[in-house]
């Protein structure tokens, strides 16, 4: 669909893993120095005295990508940040619960353990099983865990190891009715898949603009509710605690903004191609080889083929001939690169071993046939 | 000393302001653009696989210049961060105090006002009145509140509104005997002080490398001694959460590292000179810039002509008729600016008025002497 020379990855790598840290293109690369270029000649002023300004655009244009209030819109460094500084704003007491899935980010999954230690809360990390024959079957997997004591649901938009997109727009609206405490780690979700936070009505929501954004790495939001707004702070206090929620996220003490600064100029850019295209596009191919992997590997399509519960990334089970072959995953992931050239994620969980393609716009139905058949070859 | 077209700066400002974000060189910058091109190139290679391996050089170099044990040493993206973290690894209980002094960074002096909202404790400043004569003096002042119910002693190894050189290896002995944990906002001292931390024990130690280090603009440092180090862990929780604190600090979820992996670089960049001939060079020039300027403005000096308590940085009280002049000092700032093209902090402490000036190896005297007289003809 474009020409992959447009970004900065290597062409000599078959790169099936845009969904661990995105990519950059070149001209946004460039707009980010002309940024730092700027702050470099006169730090005080560009980075001291106008960095709220320059923020701004940033932004709004995110704010309104995400179908946000701005006001309630603060830049992170990545979505675990967000969930972290979320999660620090709920007074939690011994005995509360926070729900949250098995699918649950790793580096949540930590944080919510550390929580536990530290201020004496149950989480439970409910089993939702593979394979998933529709959204019906999450929401009710979950439901029954959203009464008390439970404090907090804490669930992913787009899940990482598994892929799976969370029917979260049926489950804010269950935990909203039992005054249950809603945070959405969206680390995967703002460019693969619609995001609408009115609508969506939840309390506080996480997410990562260098993945499908193709944001600068370090890019990331929280965005939180009014109803909850004037109790979340940054992680880190700075200068201007208590003055307002866009005001103390402006400013975490020092650091390089140039990234948040030219998060309008990602949105920007592929945004020339329609995101609603791009979107189409990235679910369109993702869709099409997690089928065509799983028919050539006699899989187990975890989620239905025609894709209802996939975004732009997909877990494929692997032929057990090569789940075996390899003692760690990290062992068959090396392989592929140092064999095949291949760079994709190779994840185990719940006894299983997968696969997680990623389909972006510079991607070819091509590679995903080389996979095929690296893997076939391991196999045979 | 050194050319000044190796920064980044803007040839057109006089920059005295050094103090507040540092500067980097031309050749660091670049030297950092290439380590994010190899980053963007193979995002998974080098941001997933590899940042342990590029970090430790840096982490091996920093501890090495800082006296410190590198297993203790972990990045962080500016001091005020280093702080948070430290201080969210003393499990207080209410009632307890902390012990600050009134030159506390305005930043932190927030944080520890979240942390008396949040925990209960006491937050005590202790006044550290200008002028100052002596380190006698300070530790004079501060001393007798290293006793119960103190907790913890925060201390500035150089404060920022007032640029003083605090006692710290008088103090922290005293702490320590006591058994009362210690925590060193070593923002400004790296590169302008020599620091040895093994011979300080302090319990905590952050410090900044992109002021006087000359890093990348979010590149910081906290170290933590052995007898603390296992409860220490970054603000934000990630993945390896509990595997040790270089293991935790090396990945606080998906950023640009490029910043951390040069720290080495700066240190050698700077180093060429002779890290002792670069602080004693920018010392003797701080010192001699405060003396001239407390003689043609007539001011009170608030630390010894010596500059027995000064770094590189020094803070000088303005001609009254300039300080009387502008509502606001940061309006007495933009006026220097624009009408003098002198970059300079104007500060308001104590109920009195400062500039505070910064010496590196790029300014001349005659940088100061142009200060001076612009002061003077603000005086009328």
């Amino acid at each position: 669909m474009v020409d992959p020379r447009r970004w900065h990855l290597d062409p000599a790598v078959t790169f099936l893993n845009h969904g661990s840290f995105g990519a950059r293109t070149r001209d946004l690369l460039a707009r980010q120095r002309t940024w730092q270029d700027r702050i470099e000649q006169q730090p005080i002023e560009h980075l001291g005295r106008r960095v709220r300004e320059y923020l701004a655009p940033s932004r709004e244009a995110v704010a309104s990508f995400l179908g946000a209030d701005p006001s309630g819109l603060g830049f992170v460094t990545n979505a675990t940040e967000g969930v972290n500084a979320a999660l620090r704003s709920v007074a939690f007491r011994r005995g509360d619960r926070v729900v949250t899935t098995t699918h649950v980010y790793h580096a949540v999954r930590q944080t919510l353990r550390r929580l536990a230690v530290e201020s004496g809360i149950e989480v439970v990390e409910v089993p939702v099983e593979l394979p998933i024959a529709d959204a019906d079957s999450i929401v009710a997997a979950i439901a029954p865990w959203l009464v008390a004591p439970t404090r907090l649901l804490l669930i992913d938009h787009v899940t990482s190891p598994t892929a799976v997109r969370m029917p979260v727009e049926r489950l804010v609206p269950i935990a909203r009715r039992a005054r249950i405490e809603t945070l959405v780690d969206g680390a995967h979700a703002p460019g693969m898949i619609e995001v609408d936070l009115a609508s969506l009505d939840a309390d506080h929501y996480a997410a990562n603009l260098h993945k499908w954004v193709g944001a600068p790495l370090g890019t990331a939001i929280l965005w939180t509710h009014p109803r909850v707004r004037s109790r979340v702070h940054p992680n880190v206090t700075s200068h201007f605690y208590g003055e307002g929620f866009t005001t103390e996220f402006d400013w975490q003490g020092t650091r390089d903004v140039s990234g948040w600064i030219v998060a309008v100029d990602a949105l920007k850019d592929l945004g020339r191609l329609g995101w609603d295209q791009v979107r189409a596009h990235n679910h369109a191919l993702a869709t099409w080889a997690h089928a065509m992997l799983v028919e050539r590997w006699g899989s187990t399509p975890m989620t239905p083929l025609d894709g209802s519960l996939l975004g732009s990334i997909a877990s494929i089970e692997l032929p057990s001939a090569v789940a075996r072959r390899f003692e760690r995953v990290d062992q068959l992931q090396a392989s592929l690169l140092a064999e095949h050239g291949i760079e994709i994620p190779c994840i185990e969980w719940g006894g299983r071993r997968f696969v997680r393609i990623s389909a972006m716009v510079y991607n070819r139905p091509a590679q995903y046939e080389k996979l095929a058949s690296a893997i076939e070859s391991m196999a045979g």
